[in-house]
């Protein structure tokens, strides 16, 4: 029996209600199966686009009251582990498991001296022109910029997580042999202002926040889901090369060569190389579709340290 | 120690996430007070204006997708769960307590044969014009009803608790001494469908709710605040009369004879009646200002088999 963490991305559960529900039916039985095996698993997910749905859901409607973009966050975390716990309860009731299976909701401390805050580069919600970014800088003090020419955002900080406050709730329901959904789109940001803890506007990677809960944890194994079956070299090119096995190290001279994109395979490596600076474990980054063969070490590029 | 649930009303958490966080504030102190007296809480609180609110935002927003009503349920335990386990983490910290607190997204299973499933009685989200109205039923099969001369909206069903889902993880965070939050709500209806388990549009009444995870966690107190100190017979005429301590059936004659409204102050007596069939504990129904007291016994209606 080994102790999983499996992060899974927030693309990955379509565009609504219906979609991410009929999608999370196949997202479940993996997973299932990994319980089926007498594992122990920690889900952590994604929330771009949900978050991003809420957040415009509010800013549009005329009639509701400003929400805070932690705030929404925090609905996403509902939201999506809403369909999640119940999309692995209904696979594991096909199996007769009686396991159960639910989100908690997660609060991720941020050091407010992060550099992230000085650098705010994650666009959220709708798009706007000029004029109007113009406006809700002046009105809201937002942090607006051009996104690759398809209008003004606001773009939020990307600060790194330090802990997780709802850690100790995270390990009693493992050690019951519960399945736990936390830091859902990588926690509600908080930082600690005075002796409380408060919601920021920010949005925390979710492989950062995976990694963390796995060290956390003491998990055995960090699990990436994305949409890649292998973290490649010379990625989309003739000579392009997937990685197999390979040694935390290793990625080292691939990373000052540029080879991993920032917002995408960048992140999910260092989080595998900053668990791996805490353990002797084992990361596996590869694509949802072969998830099963993934959690068995079949395929992925497996990380040791 | 003993074991407290607490139901608290949806209309005390203000109408804003500003209003909702400075409220939580407050309602944070008797709780912790309770858990630094080494007692074992958990809070079920309600979400009708919450709920609404969010409903209403995908409704009137024109770009983002149609947004269920079991899911916008989903959502509210997010958004108030968040503030709820930050306020009471905050107010612990105050107190130089290390127990955590958190919230845990909870299914809760209906019967789909619940006659209440006949007679959709519960009024959700907007009011509409009667051609609105018409058109949305046309459109989307809802049932609406006239709301009291203040328009049309669309009601839904409100049937009972049968089973908490997500029971066992409730159990496992108390008796590793956390402190829990769920069935935010009265928790996301599901019923039992070809062996699966599927949200349905309907509001659980989150008193009962809160009597059913009474029951399932044996707990020794279920309190429920709300915004009078007693339950009263002959309410706000000349010879009004506070009930202090009443034995379960006391309540009968009261009831037969129409004393206690329908959507307010009967629903709290039936959870609490419901709840003392099952058990030889006490029930409190007090006003949310004087929660220390109710949690000692020195105020409010205590109800006792």
């Amino acid at each position: 029996m080994s102790r999983y963490v499996v992060s899974l991305g927030g693309n990955a559960l379509g565009n609504d209600a219906e979609e991410q529900k009929n999608l999370l039916k196949f997202v479940a039985k993996p997973i299932v199966e990994l319980i089926v095996a007498g594992h122990e698993v920690v889900i952590v997910h994604g929330n771009g686009p949900q978050v991003g749905m809420i957040n415009l859901a509010f800013t549009e409607s005329t009639f509701t009251p400003h929400m805070p973009f932690p705030e929404c966050g925090a609905m996403s975390q509902g939201y999506i582990g809403f369909h999640l716990q119940n999309a692995i309860r209904n696979e594991l009731e096909r199996h007769a498991v009686t396991q159960t299976v639910g989100a908690l909701v997660t609060q991720v401390e941020v050091d407010e001296h992060d550099p992230a805050f000085n650098d705010a580069s994650k666009p959220i919600g709708a798009f706007y022109t000029k004029e109007q970014a113009d406006r809700i800088i002046k009105e809201k003090g937002y942090v607006m910029k051009e996104d690759a020419g398809r209008g003004w955002r606001r773009v939020v900080p990307s600060p790194l997580p330090v802990d997780v406050i709802e850690k100790a709730m995270v390990k009693s329901l493992l050690d019951a042999g519960h399945v736990v959904i936390c830091a859902g789109g990588g926690g509600v940001p908080v930082i600690r202002k005075e002796g409380r803890l408060e919601g920021v506007a920010a949005v925390i990677d979710k492989d950062y926040a995976s990694a963390k809960i796995a060290e956390l944890v003491e998990a055995d194994y960090l699990i990436i889901l994305t949409a890649v079956e292998h973290v490649y070299v010379n990625f989309n090119k003739p000579d392009q090369k997937a990685l197999e096995r390979v040694a935390s190290s290793d990625f080292e001279p691939y990373i000052e060569a540029g080879e991993f994109a920032k917002g995408s395979m960048y992140p999910k490596i260092r989080a595998c190389i900053g668990f791996l600076e805490k353990t002797d474990k084992t990361c596996v980054i590869s694509s949802l579709a072969k998830a099963s063969e993934a959690f068995r070490l079949e395929t992925g590029t497996i990380i040791t340290k």
